[in-house]
């Protein structure tokens, strides 16, 4: 007979209105599973949940409702679902066997009998912390290889700023930038954060957007010349300066605006009219358009983490009772790198 | 002996904060001009000045300096400079000869000496009102053409929003979408002007933005399932509606902003996060960098001109005296159509 264990979950309590508190989470251990696939059905995964990857959009899930949304929000009394990297338990879908490695959709639970393994994929290459496909090798890398390759229409010698520059997306864009032979300035909210863009991820410059007081003039000082490129991020009146900023027919990618999620009504942007003047395209995306890049994106970035031409900086919170402080905390700038729960580690 | 007459010109007094004012401007007899070409210096044209075209980007050279200007602004003291419709009374020039009829840049005066003839352009066809090349056949009509097919990227079936829809380009933005397939729907600030927009140009659906009170809902009317394509000549609160209500992969081209270039601060546009969650494209334009499209764009217009294809309202103001008010109406939406001023009908 197999083993009853407590199944410790973060519940999705309350719907939201501004920023997301950890108490409209609950951790608790009432659940219980059976650690054995129930008999006589197939097509069902028993998972081991390792990491969980704690993501900006997630707060959309968060709304009771959102016009325009594009996302389901979450259950209330039911788990928080999310990404992650999950271990096959035991398996009776002919996909997957017991022992491998996926990551995908998952509850935020520390086990899960899986009926949809939609959106689940396999891992091959375990040569790295298993963590990085909740980043990395995972949503967060292909948003950014997207972002900047397929959005920037990037150029050799081309000027890139990056908001949010530290952060799991913006880390990225700015080493593919640097790779391909930009100028590259990135702007983050602490001095440790700036410390990591111009001396871990090899940004050219980084500032703390904290300690200017007129990101204009800023923006004046890092690009004289002006900005080519600016991936999005923030949103806010960073958006406003940036917009002064721009060259001729320069590309604004509009990835998130994590500056904007919480508030009751967006700060207004009031500098449009630089899309005329200096005929710029904006333009916004998601990364689920572009599962169909993966696999191209996979034969990119593996070569580079092996040859050390790539850093990437994780902030991992241990222990699901620490998710939902994690999840809180991207709305602050409290992590450093892209923010992870590791629930276990194997 | 050359005879020596009166020039009547239109020049400009003031620099402008807001609102242009007819009293920033002022017409004067006071110059003269000789109706002959200077010996012994050849390249000059003599000029008798027809047509002149009003253009709301003719605000961004009454203001003293603006950041990131694309233009200079215009001289105090001198006549104010536009495109219109000129004949050649004399020329020393090798690529014009009297009688000759040009259109492109001139200064807001009844004859001129004009020694840079750079972006003049040769009318060749003349079996129209040669004010159309103040318009449909000179720059709106190039601004239209490109903005909808270079920039909107149109699908036959695409739903297409136009605001601003009775002006020079929006009624020819309007009619071109219809042209390709499109369901086309506009916005106008008078009851006349929806009834030019649905009984004169065609549009599936019209309606006047100052009789509607929430133009979220307006729109929801008109699109109940989303727009695909919106030609932005307003900015403001209208964008601020639009995007709302766009559909996934839709295309905003940002040929103006005309409710926003007298305000102190612009409104703040609030919903660009729709950017993200509908992957929207927003794209400023100027036709300057458009101008090798326009002997294309001669070969699809004349065509359509002369089979009573396409319809084309102008608003002409008689004489050089009324000029100011014309230019000036153009921001309080007097005009009904192309505003033009006929200085002489030849």
């Amino acid at each position: 007979m197999a083993e009853v264990v407590p199944n410790k979950q973060v519940i999705f309590k309350d719907y939201i209105n501004g920023y997301p508190k950890a108490s409209n989470m609950v951790v608790t251990s009432d659940s219980t599973i059976r650690l054995e696939l129930p008999k006589n059905v197939d097509g069902l995964i028993l998972t081991k949940n390792l990491y969980l990857s704690c993501d900006p959009y997630m707060r959309n899930r968060m709304v009771k409702f959102m016009e325009g949304n594009y996302i389901d929000s979450f259950t209330l009394g039911s788990p928080i679902r999310g990404l992650g990297v999950l271990k096959v338990l035991d398996s009776s879908h002919p996909e997957f066997k017991k022992g491998d490695l996926v990551w995908g959709p998952l509850n935020w639970e520390e086990y899960s009998l899986i009926k949809d393994t939609k959106g689940l994929f396999k891992i091959q290459y375990t040569d790295v912390p298993l963590s990085y496909y909740t980043g990395i090798l995972g949503m967060a890398g292909l948003t950014a290889y997207v972002g900047f390759h397929d959005i920037c229409s990037p150029k050799k010698g081309d000027t890139v700023f990056v908001s949010a520059a530290s952060g799991a997306v913006g880390q990225l864009v700015g080493q593919f930038a640097k790779l391909h032979g930009c100028y590259v300035v990135g702007s983050a909210g602490t001095n440790e954060k700036v410390d990591l863009l111009k001396n871990k991820f090899g940004f050219d410059e980084a500032f703390n957007y904290k300690d200017e007081k007129d990101l204009n003039a800023t923006l004046k000082r890092y690009f004289p010349d002006g900005i080519d490129i600016y991936f999005e991020n923030v949103g806010g009146k960073m958006l406003d300066a940036v917009l002064c900023n721009m060259r001729v027919h320069g590309r604004i990618a509009v990835c998130g605006m994590i500056s904007q999620y919480n508030l009751d009504k967006p700060e207004g942007t009031s500098n449009l009219a630089f899309l005329i003047l200096k005929r710029l395209r904006m333009e916004g995306f998601l990364v689920s358009d572009h599962y169909h890049s993966y696999p191209k994106y996979m034969k990119m970035i593996l070569p580079l983490i092996q040859e050390g031409k790539i850093a990437y900086v994780e902030d991992i919170a241990e222990g699901l009772e620490n998710a939902p402080d994690a999840l809180v905390g991207l709305f602050s700038g409290k992590n450093v790198g892209k923010q992870v729960v590791a629930i276990a580690h194997e």
